[in-house]
């Protein structure tokens, strides 16, 4: 019934010579074996693959974008049929529990139909003219290929997210994916073929190109002035190195980096609501999302019962093979990482902390893997190593008497993706989405920091790096805009009133 | 009548002290005068301003939007009866033509009226949610201090762009106009006060800070972490050197950066509108509009007829006074910009131009200023020189046999503010505006590159920058963008149907 | 410094002709004087007015919408000088407060700049078509001649909201007031002329035409098939006569009738808060607003403490002369509205409700005029009388114990104007808004039931008729649609793959 | 390989009983003869058919908007599976050539597709408040049931055009198809409860319910006032009958009713697309459309040039079996609508009129049918016959001068649904388009009046009804609005500056 890794491969499409021979060696998270062994893409290449985005741009942009929808909705179509396999493959290679690599692969699909929408619309805006005889419009045009620099923790969801609407906005894409997580996007662009191939129109060649390698590669990229949108999902660190390059050749980046993401709990929460959001946001993804909750913030008179009860939840949380049914907790994604939370551990007690869990496990878990307990610590206050993003389950909790003093602790890191509050409390619910309130891009209420909707548009402020992806009008970031004035008068009046007379 | 300058800048509040003494000498480009000795803003005072500005956010930021509306709807009421002078002042310093100078003003008016009308809007969505019990929706709030870097070419109407809006959106601004004309920005810095003192709220010390300044001051500016938004326009040099300092801190730009706009006159076209259009979009402001005209492609059915009456068009352009009655053509901004179209004009002939005027003109002229004969230059071919922005009343005229290849050309530079097409041909006129059309933030029919209506959105891509200002939703650059999830059930249902039950 | 009504007559322009000989008379609900006896419009004019009407309509449709908000941003101005004259006459005619009729006037002028605002925009869309060489686009146009009928009790404001969004839309204006307020109609048809004169292009004659008359002129105007739009504010007895005669003519109504509005006060409410918004909201403008608060469904746990708060309250209450400092409730319209709050009260009591106060007060009053003190019934439930709308300050008091049977009883009357609760809790505060809360146009949280912004669009379903008026997108009731596909190519391709070869 | 009708019902999954033993004969308009025999609703069942789209409502209102455009996404897969059958169902009861059979199944196809996408958006808007402390939004919430009465024409299109978007707003559907085409009508209610039982939650009973019967039955729909939405598609007469009496509940109409659409055809013209166009539009579907082409206005320098074109085509036209290979003309739907073309012929020929074609075929078409030969009239002007609308294929042609004359005759009949112009000149291309152009509700450039796409919204003026459906906003149509003002301060401060202080 489970079925290996090699299966799932030989399902979606892969052959012995793409998995086998290469520089590459693609290694699970959950038992450190060793996946595959794939091709890297040479430097070499990048101009050749440049130059086909580039064709491919010109008769992509011609498209009408219905029918660009239509190879969308057909990759839809193609993400249901190949959910299991893939939702596993995510499991296999980046270490996820498997109700969250299917829900990932679940976000693909609901991208997909989202854009499908979309096709029909990509609305601009026709405009009052201040000019008789004249009309003013603003449409929106693709912008050209777009390159998408995804990351190991959404290997697949991120892509689909950039992929399903810069196709209907008529880009072609460049994926450089993980260099963890290379197989997930091999398989995503045999599924892309897929939909290709049972596409009526032609599609151009050149439409997806994946590559694999490591950031070098990504600089290549990164720097090529014929690739005018940068999609980059990673660390501050990352996107720090990636923006002014983009910035100087006047592309446009979408940014996707770190969060820091914190929970205000209120005297009036709901607190069995509370628990249950802290450890989903806090222990999922085993703390390896962009939106994990890091943070928590509590009202000083609940804080020891709350501390009390998630010790509890924390205690139960079952941590092994995310393949096996029950597990909450997986793998770390690699050595590095368990390292990475130890020292925060460290640090955190350094500072003051208190840390309740955190200790690698060993037991009954599949040797070769990462695994960590999940760690709570009771911190002092908001110190350096708080305001620092860990990749991995450690919580921080702080108190507050005051709410106002609540939210400036929330705004006070460097990073701006999620953020909540759980409070029954209407004043205190409306004000943290308020301009005074979180200075987050997400900002919720009764629910954790993870786990966004696709229908808004995602993403978040300060050293989050401001991009936004997949729904609301996100999509804007894949075009260009360009406004109209048409003049079907026979004459030529100038605006502002200006006189020129020749 | 005719005021002097020191009438016209005592009539806008500016006082001796403010106008002498100081390390600048403000030269008028009509007559080489010098207009005042105004004094710099020391980059030690920066520290206070910054936090002036931040000071200034925390309160402006939850003033409701359409009580901050209010304010800028008297400083309209304050530049409608300022119009003339400022107008004037525009003149004195930026050496425009009346009517110009005042079209400047109307333009500040506009886009007040229009900040009123957003200041009731700044509308984000309510969005449908897939779970049970939740509601979302996006809401704007403001980013923070805004700093705008303005040019001698517009140097009162761009700031009003970005200040209307900047300030309606809730952020305070820190202006830093061109070194060359600091008093129309103290003129309209004291218009700005009037309307401040006729607030009945109160709005607080420190909304906008003028910075008068070289460049060294505006690498302050742009460096600083607490100014989120950085609107510049200049050239694309400068926009070059700004954008990775602002993208490296992960500030958000607004670029507006040169633009080398072409006009394509088709065989069908209006020649005598296209003649008029032609005329004033490259020689008003003496080209030194970011949106002149600077490129003309021209069927070569009637290349010959239209340069011919260009010739004659231009040999009857008053060049002289700016505030004389009558005169089209006012000085350039000084010896510099003669001499970059001195040099220009040469560097055209060596790649086998054929130039028709472009002298200096010293008879009939105010002693002290550089006036320019506006030049016509047939090209062989679009060369290097052509696909460079010379700021000065240069209009390259190449030919083209097929409607492609014409728009091919207009698209072959690398910047792209404004673009036009004169046609009386649907078919033409409609695929100009299209995805393989021009690749301009602006595509016109039948009227010239420049003269924008305040409605619409304005800027450019590629090498223009990217960025959007005055109409549309221009605003939503100088606000940050807030997704919203309220859970208002006694429930906790995970997106993408995902599974964590603890 | 007080002046009579005479002087504000003259302030706003109005001759002595106008104002006598003419067989209607204007009565002050104040004191029953005779403001002014007007001259009717007679039936025989309507045919010309309503062809000046449409000529006005071809003139008015082409001058660009921002030149048509240049107008009504004169007006505004004119609004703005005018204000204490026209807010004194509201008082003088209507019988509000002073500080309700310069409110009334400052609503005016709100719209007036929102539809300034709107003036560049009136956006349409841009939308992406599926077929290679067509472009699809969206444009509102202009309607034709709205007819506005207005109630009493808003007697200029309705009347602005219709013809500052009428008229920037293009579309001129035939205004029907209530019998009982012509004065205030033909004062705001004189400062719409003080605008007219000081319009730099050409108003057209016709723009706007103001009828005085009774409810058979309004049924010639309803009828007329060459006024597309008529808006109509009234009771929904007067809408159920007009809306069919409107569909029938295939014309467009915007409705905006009775209200039945509702507070519900949780156990969590700020009962202080509370207090002050439902005295407000049930007596202010002596609860003759479409939207006051006439029913109040409290939890029961606190009934009867708010009772008893509102009892004390309204002891306090300041009945008598609205122009006198310090009034808070001045007089009802008129004798039948005294009667029918009388009959209302008998009618509760005989359905076994336990009226407080509701007496009329004849002593500190001004003679001549209808004073009543505010009622609070204290109602064992939701019988028949609570059911209909009685303009007169009513207000029913009932208790419910949860509050989904409390949303049930606010939604179980005919009409859905306005509603409100008052809670803290967040769960409760957003379930009224959601489907399966409010019923109603308008649904608001800790705030009363009346007194909407500008900036929302406002109306109600059921027998409110389900107009909108006011911000958000009521413009579009204004304006046609037109949906255009543009064929550039020199290709027809059918939609939907359908084959037709000829 | 070709399928019987009954093959064609049964793999639609209607029963024997369901087609046999009924009161009502379906007559196929291909050769006459009798496809079944259905069973009416009986009026008597209404009540409980109204309660249980009630009880619909209520549950189906608070699933969540996305999970309800997964039931359309379903509905899709379905339509797409059942297209063959579908299609040649609409050809066997409605009498289409198969093209035009499959193309309204596309439509249908299409229209899922959109309302998937919508289903995540159906965005109302956040608006900037006035008041501190204070937030405003706008939400869209369902209607409640939604009436859907069809015309035979399109007889399922138009069904899911309605339905599609109602289910996805939360609204159940009651289905009045044409009596005329009662067998397309189950056929569609047994895909949907394909759909239905495909749907992972539970889809309340009643959410799609569809009546069969007559006239009657219709106004008993039409007259329930638990129907909030009535969308009625078909002539004038029925919408003048049915929009009366929806107004006077206060309900909402979105009427659909006929048009007379014309085709301006100037002198630089495609003349070769134009001809094509032309035929298309005013012979597909037996001129049986609402949008089908009943005018032409030709520039008089051509006029006759193109009528000669026509002729010629006309002559070619093959008329007769709809499912025949190559038929391009279908029969009309029954003896009535022959007799009113010939009648509308004669009278045509005694206001001047030439006729070309129109006779009955007889030869070579299915015995039993009502085969038309397409008439082209060529009128003196646009007399009393051409402005009403015969549903049939013949095309009246008139001459014109001046281009402003064209657009006049063009407006000058009572319907306004669909019109378009033939240029390639863009100042006429334009101006159709403006206020002063079409008054039409759909107005083309080098396109017919017929074949809208989905993403736009569809719909007309003055007697067409003025209802819009299909793409763009029509959505809004089967929603309610709310506006929302919420409180979240401690502070109770009113609108417009009123003061009340108790």
């Amino acid at each position: 019934m489970t079925q290996t890794a090699d299966d799932i491969l030989k399902n979606l499409d892969l052959t012995a010579a793409e998995l086998s021979g290469g520089s590459r060696a693609v290694r699970s998270p959950i038992d450190g074996s060793t996946l595959a062994e794939v091709h890297d893409t040479a430097a070499s290449e990048m101009p050749a693959i440049l130059e086909r985005a580039q064709s491919a741009f010109k008769a992509w942009r011609v498209v009408p974008a219905p029918r660009r929808g239509e190879l969308i909705r057909l990759l839809g179509e193609e993400l249901r049929a190949a959910k299991d396999d893939l939702g596993a493959l995510v499991s296999w290679e980046a270490g996820k529990i498997t109700s969250e690599g299917l829900g990932e692969v679940q976000e693909m699909i609901d991208i997909c139909d989202f854009a499908v929408g979309l096709s029909r619309q990509l609305y601009g805006l026709t405009i009052a003219s201040e000019r008789p005889g004249h009309s003013m419009r603003e449409t929106w045009h693709p912008s050209g290929p777009v390159g998408v620099i995804s990351a190991f923790n959404f290997p697949v969801a991120v892509w689909s997210w950039n992929a399903a609407l810069a196709i209907v906005c008529g880009d072609p894409v460049i994926w450089k994916p993980s260099e963890k997580t290379p197989l997930t996007a091999l398989a995503c662009t045999k599924i892309f073929e897929r939909a290709v191939n049972r596409f009526d129109d032609d599609a151009p060649e050149g439409l997806l190109q994946t590559l694999i390698g490591d950031a070098e590669l990504g600089k290549v990229l990164v720097a090529s002035p014929s690739v005018p949108v940068i999609s980059a999902t990673g660390s501050t660190r990352m996107g720090r190195a990636v923006a002014p390059v983009v910035a100087e050749r006047f592309g446009k980046c979408i940014l996707e980096l770190g969060g820091n993401n914190a929970m205000i709990v209120a005297p009036s929460a709901d607190l069995e609501m509370a628990v249950r959001a802290i450890v989903f946001s806090a222990v999922g993804t085993a703390g390896q999302r962009c939106t994990s909750l890091r943070r928590l913030i509590v009202h000083n008179s609940i804080r020891e019962d709350l501390v009390k009860r998630l010790k509890a939840a924390y205690a139960g949380l079952p941590v092994g093979d995310p393949q096996a049914e029950g597990t909450l907790v997986g793998p770390l994604v690699d050595e590095a990482a368990g390292d990475a939370m130890t020292s925060a551990l460290k640090a955190a007690e350094s500072e003051g902390g208190t840390v309740h869990g955190g200790a690698r496990v060993t037991e009954g878990v599949p040797a070769g893997g990462v695994y960590m307990a999940p760690a709570i610590v009771e911190m002092p206050g908001q110190s350096a190593s708080v305001k620092e993003e860990t990749f991995a389950p450690i919580l921080y909790v702080m108190g507050y008497d005051d709410f106002e003093d609540a939210v400036e602790m929330q705004n006070d890191v460097p990073q701006g993706l999620s953020s909540c509050v759980f409070t029954l409390n209407m004043r205190e619910a409306e004000s943290f989405l308020t301009a005074a309130g979180s200075d987050c891009g997400i900002a919720n209420v009764n629910i954790g920091p993870s786990g966004a909707e696709i229908g808004g548009a995602f993403g978040g402020e300060k050293e989050t790096g401001g991009g936004r992806e997949s729904g609301s009008d996100a999509w804007k970031s894949y075009m260009r805009r360009q406004t109209n004035t048409v003049n079907y008068s026979a004459e030529l009046p100038l605006a502002q009133g200006v006189k020129f007379d020749i």
